[in-house]
């Protein structure tokens, strides 16, 4: 994204020995549908000298992505801003900071209640419907019904997203990932994603196929906390005052960490849950404060759900009931553990680590050859979507005619068999008095087909065929619908291959499983599955705990997500970070690899361009020169306090030098200027907002030959590090600081020496990037990748 | 604590003119109670430079303090050991992690399990025979004999805790805080802490004093992380090969957070709760994997105390019951919110803020009145803790008879009146039928008054004027229980003060308070009082949701918390910020103080003495000279490449200097060694421990003239600033990365420029000590600190 090359030269020098463009400018630019992608190779091009690469995957088209400026840029405009914030003017940023909060709470707790409502309408009408016409036996003209419903709801879900905002297909959670990394893809956060997601994934997940409103929910909250931060998108932006605040890329990242949180909350009503998923999985730099917010977002959701829950309690909002939310509440089971039950739990966690490991494998490849699809173009990804939908539609239809009715048990009362919309032991195509055990599983929202199998005190309801066809279904549809054009979400799909496999594991081992009930192994099969694919374990845990609203399952969960994630990481990283690196997005991981102590910072500065520097009172046409011939974010600036003697004066980002090219703040002679110059024409509002590239810049050739001072706009303060610091070190550095740039200064200055031996920026710190740039120098680390990757997770 | 002077002069030069003793070595020496105490001022002394205390109190007692390296100390050998680490010594430290992380969850488990039995054993046996005797009505016999056995038990408490192991005294947590944030303090976390608090804690709660046993187990866990890490105590070490993995302050610090966790958690049987005070409140640095072992210490925890209630379900562990533990279940109550609850709720929130920041205001100054009296000796902090204990037998006893019976409400069956040891409704002098509400709260465990008090559905038990009187007398005793020499947590008290004001509230306003029953007033202002005396939120919020077990209470509660807070923040900082401040310890505030970004750190460095630094091969008399006359714990270590030249080769630690002299590892010439010399006589683990002082060393003249050569022992990669960077952008370095030293480099070198301008450490950073050196340019800072107050707490 940024970078910079070696020093020697300064860009300072006469305008004619301007830096040659080594990254070229039209690479800056976004390149759409360029797949230049293999099924053997990554799916972007990786250069072999340590450079970084400006492009990425985001919603399965190549674009240009840029770093975000976490740091205080403690330039001499924003200092004199911070000092003349009076009191009242910091108790409106408090306050805006916990309206925001409260707002993204409210909004996201609203959003979620109406998607809800709309599927369980949409899809209850078009389940009843369709079992209706199964009952008079018209078989085609309910398979017709059902599959044109479910096309036409697919077709409004793929158009919106594959026309109006591609960014919005998928979960949105590793995008959300690498934001909160320091990583900022375009498009991801605005108000058209925010529509479409709400209106597709109302679309997709009523049309029956295998995807949650999970994971849209949770990009729904981000997007409302950015739009919220902007004061609304684009050219309907608010302009209130107070807002400018919160035109900083920090108190975004907390906001967008609330939404995040927010929306896990909605999807599982599990508040500390939220909060946890936030801080485990998606955040990468956490406080104290942030804690207590995010957490009074999610308490504002769950107030907000429970309000809606009570209104439409008596029906009326449909067939949207208490159903939509509580997925398994078993507070009220006496749990007693034996020892034999160790046995089935045991292994439902090594299956659990196995097929996550191994359902991230093949989605990997799956994901790769739809990258192929999705790269030719609207009509192509359309056409994906409509056919898994048609095979989808197929399935969940045809195979409840496969199986045998079973009679009810009396024990089962009233309940059964039930022709309701949502009700367990579907009677279906069967004779009254009996029920299609696989209709009740696969003729419901996913949401009812979760709560089915979970459902407790019904240990001989499900078939063994009929689990084992209904795994085997959704393990074909889990893999092969995630990568269409809709929003969605993966945990559903996991929930429900998981209970399935643990409910089978219950069934198979019954004579083990004494002590437990054969709903709690679903319960622990879908937990199980989730650690082994997605390898989150408290955030997992605490959700599973308030989803069961049981203590006394806590060990036993505990125990199985445990074992499931140590399984899961002995074969491969977690699907966030698979669909991180395919996407090509540089998340930085928390800890450096161990060969990175033996490699100096110096080192990698000398496999690197040279730098590309400006001096403090620099010529218009040299800046102008600099920026088209670079796509770098931050150059450092030079100083020449004497002749023969040059000194860093500090680092200048790329955004604000196109602010003083806009504003033309020129000057006819080489000089410094005031510090009240440069406070009369430049607010510290002007250099937080983004204005643009350089290309929107037309100057006359006069005005190319005057000056700029960059005294006022120079961040004085950046963080350095000496060429011997080892890498490992850096890194820490520079994640724990969250910097976008790190300077390299010489263990040893002098009048000959450069004052600045190089810049470092995220991408020059990956390991994979620093080991596709091997010199001989580094061959010894080589040796030490494999015994790192063992240690990195723990 | 550790501190260098301004450079120049290099102590390398000829011996003779070795750095004068700016801080006399006597001051490294433990200076045992010399109370430099008086009421109004800072309990120690504070120099009028720069310069850092390096005494702090600790158990009454002021002690050395010194930091912890939690940085990664890069040097040759340190370096070495990582490179030779097999796959299998990596399996084993994984491996041993989650061992010693599992032990310190079982182990916590067992000891709170125990700590309970017995408390509820004997004061449940005080009890009985004491309202006997006053059943007979032998109201002086029952007088003397509960006088007498409280007097007893809190003696062998506070002897215990005074002749044994003064720092035993008090909750622990503040210096728990400290550790966490790197500061040790001595004799903390030893086998006779941990026994002495284990007893102690016994004692003291079971003599009725106002005190709980939460906070002594936060460091009985923290005790047990520490003395499992070092495998053992003192000479009784395990020598364990595998141990040498937890010879660092890093890991010991990881197992010390799960030690804290655990304690929480088994103190209110709140896993998540536990998991987040850790997070919340007690570590300064967090990480995902951490998370994660904490999580599975408490989660050990769980299965521990429940597997102790199941074994003692049927009386068979005498007065132990389920009643140690769960304090307030109220899953089964259908709460409903109606608007007019929100008066009393807030008013709850506002009163808990107002009384919780008062109650640390006078605790603030009993506290330091206590001091002085402790600080006369042992016989003075044993008879403090005796005429606390008789005041409080008195009050206990005699207050009862104060209020009269009150008839049993057939409502409540026949659970009323009890004469058994845990019920409610005592009868204690009243006639059959009739119950005494007051003694219900007073004659019982603080646990047993908690969950009398918290009881549901019964409105009408508590007459107010007996409320009073408990609120009254819980005030005093609260304020002058919690500074004597036993054993004491905080949590308790404060519940207790808290529900009684709840329950006032809640009578008072009874009109208004409709929806909610009174016993969750109670419990809603105990939640406030906690937030307004110790700030903390989230983990507050989810205890209260674990003990409550009942989601619905959640957005009330934390309604109650935010207002609690929020108001309490207004008046002064929480209650253990309160603590560490008075006993000294110099505690890294997340946040940097808003006038810090107008401060360089050259200018911090010119208010400093000079920094003694050493040469890369130093002679034996010189680093000799230089240990005994400062107390300095971290060297910048030179290199003079070419004569005229000096360049900063590192940072040496103290510990490794005494090491290397203890060794005698020793040079006849002037000379470089080779890599294997040193790897032959040292190896990382007689570096990792701890050997002593510059004490212990005696060495001939001979000796003293021979040569070191530092190289193997310098860590080369010191953090390192520029002069020019910010006060607040080191301070976030400071803390974020962990640092014990930061070196200062100066902007531009030179051959006449000494490469290092100073080297800053915790003390120099802390707001308070650098406001306290106030020079001239540093006037206008001032003015920014009343803002920054405000702005910090967010």
């Amino acid at each position: 994204m940024e970078e910079e090359q070696r020093p020697g030269v300064s860009a300072g020098e006469p305008a004619t020995t301007a830096p040659e463009p080594e990254c070229k400018h039209e690479d800056c630019v976004e390149d759409p549908e360029n797949g230049t992608s293999s099924l053997e190779q990554p799916l972007l091009k990786r250069s072999a000298t340590l450079t970084a690469s400006h492009l990425a995957i985001v919603g399965a088209k190549v674009s240009h992505i840029e770093s975000l400026d976490y740091e205080i840029i403690e330039n001499d405009l924003f200092k004199h801003d911070w000092r003349s914030r009076s009191n009242v003017e910091v108790l409106q940023y408090i306050f805006l900071k916990w309206a925001m909060a409260f707002l993204v709470g409210l909004l996201t707790g609203v959003i979620a209640s109406l998607i809800n409502l709309a599927i369980e309408n949409i899809s209850g009408l078009k389940m009843l419907h369709m079992v209706n016409l199964v009952r008079e036996k018209r078989y085609w003209a309910g398979f017709f019904y059902f599959a044109g419903v479910n096309f036409a709801l697919t077709f409004v879900a793929a158009v919106l997203c594959v026309v109006f905002a591609p960014t919005a297909a998928g979960p949105g959670i590793p995008e959300i990932k690498a934001y909160l990394n320091g990583v900022d893809t375009p498009n991801m956060f605005g108000a058209p994603q925010l529509i479409v997601k709400i209106i597709g994934s109302i679309g997709a997940v009523s049309s029956g196929l295998d995807l949650g409103k999970e994971g849209p929910l949770v990009h729904i909250g981000a997007c409302l906390a950015n739009l919220l931060s902007q004061g609304g998108s684009g050219r309907f932006r608010l302009r209130w005052r107070w807002l400018r605040y919160f035109n900083n890329d920090r108190d975004r990242r907390d906001l967008i960490t609330c939404g995040a949180s927010s929306g896990v909350c909605a999807a599982f009503r599990s508040p500390v849950g939220g909060v946890l998923f936030a801080l485990e999985e998606v955040a990468t730099w956490w406080r104290s404060a942030l804690l207590w917010r995010t957490f009074f977002s999610t308490a504002t959701v769950v107030v907000v759900l429970r309000g809606f829950i009570e209104v439409c309690r008596n029906g009326r909002c449909g067939m949207f009931g208490e159903g939509g939310l509580i997925l398994f509440d078993v507070s009220d089971v006496e749990v007693r553990y034996h020892f034999a039950d160790l046995l089935p739990v045991t292994i439902i966690g090594v299956l659990g680590g196995v097929l996550g490991a191994l359902y991230n494998h093949v989605l990997h490849k799956v994901l790769r050859l739809y990258n192929l699809i999705n790269a030719r173009g609207r009509l192509a990804k359309l056409a994906l979507a409509l056919a898994v939908c048609v095979f989808t539609s197929a399935g969940l239809y045809v195979l409840p005619f496969l199986v045998p009715c079973t009679p009810c048990d009396p024990a089962f009362g009233e309940a059964c068999p039930s022709t309701g919309k949502s009700g367990n032991f579907k009677q279906f195509n069967c004779p009254p008095g009996q029920y299609n055990d696989l209709a009740t599983l696969l003729h419901a929202t996913n949401v009812d087909a979760t709560r089915n199998i979970f459902s407790i005190r019904t240990p001989t309801e499900f078939r063994l065929d009929s689990l084992f066809i209904f795994l085997a279904i959704y393990i074909v549809l889990g893999l092969f619908t995630f990568g269409i054009a809709v929003p969605s979400g993966l945990f559903l799909p996991i929930i429900l291959m998981g209970s399935a496999y643990g409910r089978i594991t219950a069934l198979l081992l019954s004579k083990f499983a004494r002590g437990i009930d054969h709903g709690l192994y679903a319960v622990l099969g879908a937990a199980a599955l989730m650690s082994g694919s997605m390898r989150m374990t408290v955030s997992l845990c605490v959700i599973f705990l308030e989803l069961t609203n049981n203590l006394l399952l806590l060990p036993i969960t505990m125990f199985v997500l445990l074992i499931a994630k140590t399984v899961g990481d002995a074969f491969n990283p977690s699907i966030y970070e698979i669909i991180l690196d395919l996407k090509g997005l540089p998340f930085l991981e928390p800890k450096p690899e161990p060969w990175m102590k033996d490699l100096a910072v110096g080192e990698l500065a000398a496999a690197k361009p040279r730098a590309v520097t400006l001096q403090v009172v620099e010529k218009v046409s040299t800046i102008v020169a600099v920026l088209r011939s670079t796509c770098h974010n931050g150059f450092p600036v030079l100083d020449r306090p004497r002749p023969g003697v040059s000194e860093l004066h500090g680092l200048i980002l790329r955004a604000h030098l196109v602010a003083v090219l806009k504003k033309r703040w020129f000057l006819h002679e080489k000089r410094r200027t005031e510090d009240w110059e440069a406070r009369e024409r430049f607010s510290s509002t002007d250099l937080a907002d983004k204005v643009g590239t350089i290309d929107d810049v037309d100057l006359t050739p006069e005005e190319m030959d005057m000056y700029v001072d960059l005294h006022p706009f120079t961040n004085t303060t950046p963080y350095t590090v000496v060429e011997t610091m080892s890498v490992a070190k850096a890194v820490v550095l520079f994640r724990t600081c969250a910097l976008r740039h790190m300077l390299i200064i010489p263990k040893f200055q002098g009048p000959e020496i450069s004052p600045i031996v190089g810049i470092l920026t995220r991408q020059d710190l990956r390991a994979h990037n620093i080991l596709g740039a091997h010199t001989t120098s580094w061959a010894r680390s080589l040796t030490w990748q494999t015994r790192g990757k063992r240690t990195e997770r723990f």
